[in-house]
């Protein structure tokens, strides 16, 4: 059961009220009366919680589980223990993210302005908003409707921020424009000048970044990742897309909707990356390349060329994963003569 | 010698004393009443210093140092300089450690809540702690006694925080329980919301994420390193493990005790790592793992697979060191053919 | 043409005055007196918009430009739409560099002291210095003259910072001198312990870290970047040098002069780097190396020997380029037969 000094559950469901929530059909000679009080892992659940079971690899913890009730795939249901109530679901996960959400609703806050933030007067902050003690907000910035900018974030000069936005703590905000939904986490660093400099053999010369960074709706970004801003043309980060932690996103990226970006990985300045992408951790990626739609990377990879769109791939250098399979294997071989 | 802008020397010492604080002997021929004012390293110690050799790629520093005494291993005492008063220890920088934190007692500070910081009057703090300008302690939050927040930290509400732990410049907490002696760098953010998301065709569904932090006494926690908090399951960190700069841990992860994690490592999600495990810098383990006891990963290595207890891994993908030594070998050779 | 709300115009320049202030010569045919009014992207330049063509990837993206005029190399010409008024360089980015800089001046700012800055009354504030709310500056540090402090940043005490620096929102800052015109970006983490500790049985054994971080005039440190002081010598960064952002520089490091640092590198301790190295975008270098002058590294590559001065190394672990491409080829085949 989740922490109550930390987590605060809205009130007890039923299974009908669970299944209807979450697109899952309660398995024939279970109650949809019964009421779960509570979401807990398969391991440490009790009579009262609902749980779930995605990963093949804790098929173990749910023959065993003491949960009350549980989400599960239709192909695991014969391996389920006698007493718990089952919750047949398609994509088991998504339904227990969706239960897990009318328990513990997200980001919900009492609309408050600290006194301990400074907030300049020339800045707009909106309707039903949450501005925590040591945060920063500059002249002329704007915070949409129902935002909440936590404890010692800093939004800078001018910079739009749309509803229903979070901006984390300790967070920095310049040159930027975002969209409604937006959630920064903290110790994100966006808008900074990108690394841009022409060489001489004086020393370095400074390229002006006159360039913005403008992030869709229902964008996630990890805590202490960092995206430069445009050199002339903008940074994007399209709608949906979902950035880890520790993640370096170069000045003049354009990244497409529904991507996720796994931790720390970097993407050099000027590179263009389709819709739906999806990049493992650690992976590296060279400036001026253009990934296609739907592409993955796996973690670790360094993508030196453009990538059709579809393509999954692997290696550093990258290329298709069957390729760079083929290479673990002729070299394990090779290294066994 | 140190610059005493910066470290505050508590006096100085004799031979005997720092022989029977560091478990050294000092070497036949020299006088235990000597007095060493400070410690140097070998390169610029002067004749009232005491200084090391630890690693041999400094032999030659040792041979030309200038240093009035020195640790060394017995098997280098053949080519020490003549006037240099040595102490004899197996372990030379462990002496070494020893004697610089007698001459430079660690965080030794004066309690003292300053009054630019805000403390919300239902936090706790213990006695003899130092808050520090900027820093930002929330409802419910509990500072044991003896701790140090530094300037900007921020502290969310219900953390609760053991005797004797410090909390770095603008560092963020959420969601956390620390036992004593912890010390979070500046800039670490630890108990966010870990990268957990369902996939479905219209977007993705944002999964609670219900579990904390725990963490263990004396873990040291470097700079800009992100630890998310468990998504039902608690994210644990062992007793006396130490993790520097800029690593990412996942939700879940749990690491045993005594681990050392270098710089940029990044360890994805419920994975399990066992007591002294040491893992080399910017290494990436990939999720629901399990890592032996005793495991010894090398710098870059990417780890896909679980590790028995005691192996020593390298290469991406990782595996056993001797193993990855011949693919090294072997390819080159094929190379030059 | 960039957002009037995030950057300030200065005026407007005829091409005589941009081809002084550049180094460029304006090609035969096009008017000296004709006024550009703002720098912009080759693909959204307008008629008053002057641009840049350097990287042959966006050549077709020159040749239809609406730019008004455009630096380029004398190579180029030939492929030039016919409205455009060229401007000859040797060096076209660098020309559009001086230009950017002359329409849009860095770092201009009004000097003003927030009544919101946590300032220590043993501090010391330079003449025409600009610190920011939020900003905290300790007990007996120096801020030279024209220093900008953004707001949260915090700089410990006895910290010296030359004239005309910037230092960025959130950023963290002790055991440091800096010299004149030195950048550190939002959340950079410089002077913190490094990862020291001697290892024993019972445990690690903390060694004090006793050096500081010299950092040389006109370095920049990127967003989020850390850089830990020395052990007992100092951790130093040479002038010139730039260093992008999430990299990690341990104790003792000595870089040099000029050198180019790309994102998410990680340095380990006591490496000695010489002047004008470029070390690409998550690179990792082992502790106690000696990198000579000039050397190239590529992105990923890992470096576990000394590097002499003026080779390009790749790869994992670290060889010349030449050698790892060979490498690359010949596994190729290897897996294809």
């Amino acid at each position: 059961m989740p922490d109550t000094q930390f987590f605060h559950r809205s009130r007890a469901f039923t299974l009908s009220e669970i299944a209807a929530l979450t697109g899952s059909v309660i398995a024939d000679g279970f109650d949809s009366d019964m009421v779960v009080e509570n979401v807990s892992p398969l391991d440490v659940a009790t009579w009262t919680d609902l749980s779930f079971l995605d990963n093949v690899k804790y098929k173990d913890q749910f023959k065993e589980t003491k949960a009350g009730a549980c989400f599960v795939h239709r192909d695991m249901v014969d391996i389920a223990p006698e007493d718990v109530a089952l919750l047949i679901s398609p994509t088991p996960y998504k339904s227990y993210a969706l239960a897990a959400q009318a328990f513990y609703p997200q980001d919900a806050f009492e609309p408050q302005i600290s006194e301990h933030a400074f907030i300049h007067s020339d800045a707009k902050i909106g309707q039903g908003c949450r501005i925590d003690a040591g945060a920063i907000i500059a002249s002329g910035a704007v915070i949409g409707d129902n935002g909440w900018v936590e404890a010692g974030a800093h939004i800078d000069e001018n910079v739009t921020i749309g509803a229903r936005c979070r901006i984390g703590s300790n967070a920095s905000l310049s040159h930027a424009v975002l969209d409604d939904h937006v959630r920064l986490y903290p110790g994100v660093r966006v808008g900074q000048d990108g690394f841009g400099f022409a060489i001489d053999p004086s020393g370095y010369v400074k390229v002006p970044q006159l360039g913005r960074v403008l992030i869709g709706s229902h964008v996630e970004i990890g805590a202490n990742t960092t995206i430069d801003r445009g050199a002339g043309p903008d940074t994007v980060i399209g709608q949906g897309t979902w950035i880890d932690n520790l993640v370096q996103i170069g000045h003049n990226v354009k990244i497409g909707k529904g991507c996720v970006i796994v931790a720390q990985v970097g993407i050099s300045g000027s590179t263009v990356i389709d819709d739906y992408v999806v990049i493992g951790g650690q992976v590296g990626i060279a400036g001026h390349l253009h990934i296609g739609s739907g592409v993955r990377i796996a973690a670790q990879s360094g993508v030196m060329k453009n990538i059709p769109a579809g393509q999954e791939m692997m290696g550093s250098p990258a290329m298709p994963i069957k390729d760079h399979m083929r290479q673990i294997i002729a070299l394990k071989r090779l290294a066994k003569r």
